[in-house]
């Protein structure tokens, strides 16, 4: 149960991870209960804009592994979060334009890890991912990302959105997103500081997002079925980046 | 428990099994069983060429889900496997030069879903698998193919390296598999009637099948890791494939 090395549960632990500095990816707290050292949780909480989850006591008892959870359980990030500046400062140092995957929502820590792996190894300067329901680092995805979460810096943000229009204020960053009716890939010029946005597993990429990237990519689909599993196709569209810029430098 | 779906226990039901002709991946048999119906089982599964494995009670018991194995289970495949000729009817049906993945021994069910989902929307006419030790059609790997298991046929195949050696000769086949030290994909032609042979998650492509490739190519690697997760590989490369198709045609 690699999942459960993050959980930490009871107040005090709980308490104690969030004055340790530790990143709570969220935090589920029984429904209604309202004592002391719950509304010191909550505060830390609030300090670390954590996401809190009000839920039964029968979610909590499935959820707890020690069966002495007393009310409250906190999962953790199984390695920190970085920083935007990280990423930049990684390209400069390559001496690269930025190259960013956005993950709108990724919900599957396999796909996490695949999608991580394929980050680094397809040169990208960091990992953008949403601070609310994706799922976070946990030691599933430090497993699939095979060591690529030791060098590739991953940032939480709360909202994707405005994440996207900041940085092509600040960084004259380009997105692009994939999705049927795009433009095929291999007609759009993708050489620039580049932000490749990947969408949710079952419902792509949200409308907001979307309509916030400046290129819609459509992968060819030549086949009898919708869609390329998530991390094929942030492969696929990412090496198409690679092909462009090894064609180009 | 999905992968149980496809367990037959019991000695009647697994005779059962193999006479309705459904395909059986792999037969376990208690170790030093040497009954009537047990011979009975061998000899109907010798029919068929199913990889026998005899094994302690122990696990046995540790795989049955109704706990009344009788000393045989019968590991079945969710899907039924097509014939290598299914593979270029569909080909020449559909009026292009054959395109088939070759897996020599994905391990992971969810590799093998997704890679044959990607086989069905590149355009690929087929996937052949090794008959031993790599997984088989389970209800995993079909869910995971998110329905392409429907359209693409999935041949199993006793030895892949003769099996290479025969599509070269009979059909006119060229064969890439990836490696690290080949040359970089974007600089061959891969346009031709093509089979991409994709290694196994840990070891890659075996030795043997590599000494029958026609090209060894290389995914660019610019990061800090060693290598691309399986389905991800396998569609980088696959669409390298339809890219330089799409280029010529």
């Amino acid at each position: 149960m690699e999942i459960n090395e993050s959980h930490i549960e009871g107040r005090n632990a709980v308490i104690e991870a969030f004055r340790s500095g530790k990143t709570v990816d969220r935090l589920f707290i029984l429904d209604g209960c309202q004592d002391g050292p719950i509304q010191t949780i909550k505060r830390e909480a609030r300090k670390q804009d954590t996401v809190i989850k009000y839920v039964a006591k029968e979610r909590l008892d499935q959820m707890s592994e020690t069966g002495k959870h007393q009310g409250v359980i906190a999962v953790c990030a199984a390695y920190d979060y970085s920083e935007l500046d990280d990423i930049f400062k990684l390209a400069e140092e390559k001496g690269e334009a930025p190259f960013v995957f956005i993950l709108d929502n990724i919900e599957d820590p396999h796909n996490l890890g695949a999608i991580i792996r394929t980050a680094n190894l397809a040169g990208a300067h960091g990992v953008i991912i949403p601070k609310d329901r994706a799922v976070g680092l946990t030691s599933t995805v430090a497993r699939t990302s095979a060591g690529a979460l030791n060098y590739t810096p991953v940032v939480k943000v709360t909202n994707l959105s405005k994440t996207i229009e900041e940085l092509k204020k600040t960084r004259n960053m380009w997105f692009v997103c994939a999705d049927m009716d795009g433009t095929t890939m291999y007609d759009l010029d993708l050489t620039g500081p580049m932000g490749l946005v990947i969408g949710n597993e079952g419902s792509g990429v949200g409308t907001l997002v979307k309509k916030n990237c400046d290129f819609i990519a459509s992968i060819p689909m030549k086949g009898d079925i919708d869609s390329l599993n998530a991390s094929v196709a942030a492969g696929v569209l990412a090496y198409e980046i690679v092909r462009q810029r090894i064609k180009k430098g």
